[in-house]
């Protein structure tokens, strides 16, 4: 499940197309915390919480954003279980 | 598991011992937006993620936060399996 700004989107059909839709172009982001922890009893998932900032287009004032995802382990491989994007504003 | 700060934390006691040794006496919080996913494919875990300000003592400032942490069913009770803490800054 995806959570952009309040908004829950459910399945991966539905992300991609909330994806990309968004109304920009171009976004920067620079990074400046990383946090990941184990999420599950079984040892099979991650959450990981980033903080930062980003621009938007030609904006010049960056916007604080966080997001937090949990990664669950199919396989060899890990798929986005969950996704929740906020701008943190004043 | 409780990170604050970027700083790791296993297990109750050690969470708690953590929490009463904050270097500030008062603290006041705005929550400015929650966002709450079920973060299990048994649908018995919540993950919440909570963006908002805080003042700190005497402070007139406020810091912007950000907390994420996953709550997992046990019988009638659900206890805080992941907490993560982050301020952030400009």
């Amino acid at each position: 499940m995806l959570t952009w700004e309040g908004t829950q989107v459910l399945g991966a059909a539905n992300i991609g197309n909330k994806l990309e839709n968004l109304p920009f172009q171009r976004i920067v982001h620079k990074v400046n915390t990383v946090d990941a922890q184990p999420s599950s009893a079984a040892g099979n998932a991650l959450m990981v919480i980033v903080t930062g900032q980003l621009l938007i287009d030609d904006e010049k004032n960056p916007h604080h954003f966080t997001q937090a995802f949990q990664l669950v382990a199919e396989g060899q491989a890990y798929f986005v279980f969950n996704d929740v994007f906020r701008l943190n504003y004043g």
